[in-house]
């Protein structure tokens, strides 16, 4: 997506061929500031520190850090301790894992004189498929919202609400959420997005507001309590969010605070979609609220906030009286029942087994 | 109720028996300080600036206000220009003109040696009237805890949810959802609150937070997006909220984001309670979604937050990216069909007409 007019992606190789470039996100939206990783343990330091975050990015980024070793020392040593190094960069992200035995494997069938060369050909190409994938969930979500505005007068403001950060932030390119929102602007249709600040780590109002911002595209930060209001009295048009994980049967995992807006919509005949990439889905559970384990994040999180003072530089804050405890649930589940479709790179099915398979019919289990 | 053992109003005349003394609420939960008022335009000042807030602690400082101001001067001309200049220190409070007109029409018709008693004497009355009134709703509300917790295992927990903050600094002691949360806690019942920050102007982090740590109930504060999946793993016996405005059929408004929470309650099966005193009923209003009109506040409440920066000192930082614009929606309305039971002063009843005629047969409409 572009920055103020000018075309981006999350993570780039620079003119030199060698050295990759990303956004650092930590310092967003304050601050637009471009990370140059030269070596791999500059990879693994942006990964481990969020510089660049988002399951799809991770799996970019630790990509590159594959080829950033192998210019390093081509050798079997060298690319074992890279695979080591990057997988233990972040906990839990399947996405860095998958990239890394996609890369393991490439490498090691390779002499070690062209694996340089065929690290940063696969890193090129894994951005580019994220790209490919985010692309067609726009493109297939863009005709959802086509059908909204179908329903609405000519010229009307098509208003979506969306929850964290599922932007091109979180992806190389497009997002899985906002790519049918990018879509719908790129095409010229009026549309408006209510941001929810997404307490506690505040993804909304941050990498949401500033991407759509720099975009371009018109855009309202709302607290994560304003929703329901908003969808009482006709004002969202739809909602959409990302995921972190899709059981089988359809239900959602995502950011803490997914399921109150999927109630809203449901009781106020909003209809409610998530956008997904394909490895996002978890064939093998089927009841998310009983069997997705939810992480407790650091507490601090919800106690302090940082920001922009007044003489421009970022400060932390701490919001609570002392002796207050906090408790902090990242991500809750909406059960399937309150989802009105999901949209993948194949398309939108209902959020069903069912559904699911008859995008991806090669899940099907024997009979 | 008590701070660190000590049992203190949010509002009591001094040992002089002239100066008004009030908890400054604008700088908890990080500082503790207590404010001496010894004139009407001190009081005024006090309303305005929400040194004191909470509609009952508004109408019990307003009639201070007047008795100092006839302590200074007790003339016709004073009581008007007092009337007046209270009546503007906040737009919408109720409680304001009705303490204010009580106070007017009680001195006027006295001659004015006496009004600076009569005045002191009806302050304190009020206060007294507000306590009261809030005891009863927390005995009626304890009542209802007392059955929760019969249909659990002996000795376990109760936990509460509560959204903003309805506790004894909103009121002159006790509160209003928090009264039958301190009966429960001051009667040897194990209740732990979970307490929803309540965005954008985190009454339930600074002050919810802070009353109940000082009177030493067990809590734990959560963002706002939290509550839906506590509801979902049990972790919630009952919520308990205020309202700013009841409606002759149980719609109620209250702090944006309550309507969220009474959703993820009755998609649980979890008890959605609200505690209100009488003043707070609407008997002109039925339809609260169509009829109430939102107060839309200053966006900066939403884009810059306040806390406690490393030196102790208090910061104000700004959160959103420039150029993005914000929306901020003070309250929303929940419908009656998600309210278990409105508990009042004189009962627990449903949240229907009905339900409250059952209460207040006085209200019927002549056949």
């Amino acid at each position: 997506m572009k920055i103020d007019g000018k075309p981006y992606r999350t993570i780039w190789l620079a003119a030199d061929g060698a050295t990759v470039e990303v956004i650092d996100q930590t310092v967003l939206p304050h601050h637009f500031v471009v990370c140059k990783l030269k070596t791999m343990a500059e990879a693994e330091q942006a990964i481990r520190t969020m510089i660049v975050r988002g399951a799809p990015l991770i799996g970019a980024a630790a990509a590159y850090g594959m080829a950033l070793a192998m210019a390093e020392d081509p050798s079997d040593a060298a690319l074992g301790h890279a695979y080591k190094t990057l997988l233990t960069a972040r906990p839990t992200a399947v996405n860095l894992r998958w990239a890394l035995d996609d890369l393991r494997t490439l490498l090691s069938a390779l002499p070690a004189a062209r694996r340089r060369e065929a690290a940063y050909g696969r890193a090129a190409a894994i951005c580019d498929e994220d790209v490919d994938i985010c692309r067609r969930i726009g493109e297939h979500g863009l005709a959802e919202i086509r059908r909204i505005v179908a329903g609405k007068p000519a010229g009307a403001t098509i208003n979506a609400l969306t929850h964290c950060n599922a932007g091109w932030l979180a992806t190389v390119d497009w997002g899985t959420a906002l790519a049918p929102i990018y879509q719908a602007h790129n095409a010229g249709l009026p549309i408006h997005v209510w941001v929810d600040e997404t307490r506690p780590r505040n993804q909304g109002a941050s990498l949401t507001a500033w991407e759509l911002g720099r975009h371009g595209v018109p855009h309202t930060v709302i607290v994560d309590n304003a929703g329901g209001h908003l969808m009482q009295h006709g004002m969202v048009d739809f909602c959409i969010v990302g995921t972190d994980r899709t059981t089988r049967r359809g239900d959602v995992c995502n950011k803490i605070g997914t399921y109150l807006k999927a109630l809203a919509a449901h009781d106020n005949g909003v209809p409610f979609y998530v956008g997904l990439p394909y490895p996002t889905i978890d064939w093998t559970i089927e009841d998310g609220v009983r069997d997705i384990p939810i992480e407790k994040r650091d507490a601090v999180e919800v106690s302090r906030i940082a920001g922009r003072a007044s003489a421009g530089e970022i400060v932390a804050v701490d919001l609570l009286p002392e002796g207050s405890a906090t408790a902090n649930y990242a991500f809750d589940v909406t059960p399937a029942r309150l989802v009105t479709g999901l949209i993948t790179e194949r398309g939108v099915c209902a959020a069903s087994e069912a559904g699911l398979l008859s995008l991806y019919p090669e899940r099907a289990r024997a009979a």
